[in-house]
């Protein structure tokens, strides 16, 4: 598997991790060390992976339902580090309120033996454009 | 000089020719690539040199005054290319207003003959803690 097909597939885990509030599948994707970063919309930064996966945990326990829709994914590679931004088309059911939301993304992945691991996720509140699907109008 | 105080000189100078309102310096800091990226607090992503450079002609165009203080300044260095997180503590003025800001940025290097340049900039509103500098209170 080419270096952007294995850096797509753990990219899309990561969204389909946050969708299936799976805790052990973020353990998975994440490189483990004291400096990993992390920057969800409109939070302080996290610094390390003790805060960043207690802050996925606090996440988890209070979302009911989370869509998260990567687009305009683009991937480069520099040896052993690889930058991976998209947006995030976000649609969330926290309580009784269902949320729609797109953040812009910089992930940062690291090559290790066990296959590609995040070490930086910064993801930032991006502007809206709402269409409608049917008739395409644009609010 | 070690990679760590090029990288916090560039750093520096970054916001330094944002405070001058300085497209030159910019112009010397930023590879010139078609897929640079940026991202301003707020705004919708920026893909190659030219649609950055346009960008802050634009804000310089509209700022008359601006301060930014890096603080919490995180430099690492992988090789070729290096991740400089930092807190950005702005104030700046814009017509009549002036404004506060606190915004998280990454700021992503790459290793060139001519020296360490920006490739990427990912800047998102943060929170604010306001502190009253004589009394310490905190607002």
């Amino acid at each position: 598997m080419t270096d952007e097909a294995s850096l797509r597939e753990a990219n899309d885990r990561f969204y389909r991790a946050l969708e299936n509030l799976d805790l052990l599948t973020m353990d998975d994707l994440w490189t483990h060390d004291g400096w990993v970063f992390c920057v969800h919309p409109g939070w302080d930064i996290l610094v390390g992976w003790e805060a960043v996966r207690h802050s996925f945990e606090q996440i988890f326990a209070n979302t009911s339902w989370i869509r998260v829709t990567a687009t305009a994914v683009r991937i480069e590679v520099f040896g052993d580090i690889a930058l991976v931004s998209c947006a995030e088309n976000i649609t969330a059911k926290a309580e009784e309120d269902v949320g729609l939301a797109v953040a812009q993304a910089t992930n940062i992945f690291r090559r290790t033996p066990a296959g590609w691991k995040i070490m930086h996720h910064h993801a930032s509140p991006a502007p809206v454009q709402v269409t409608h699907p049917f008739s395409g109008t644009v609010q």
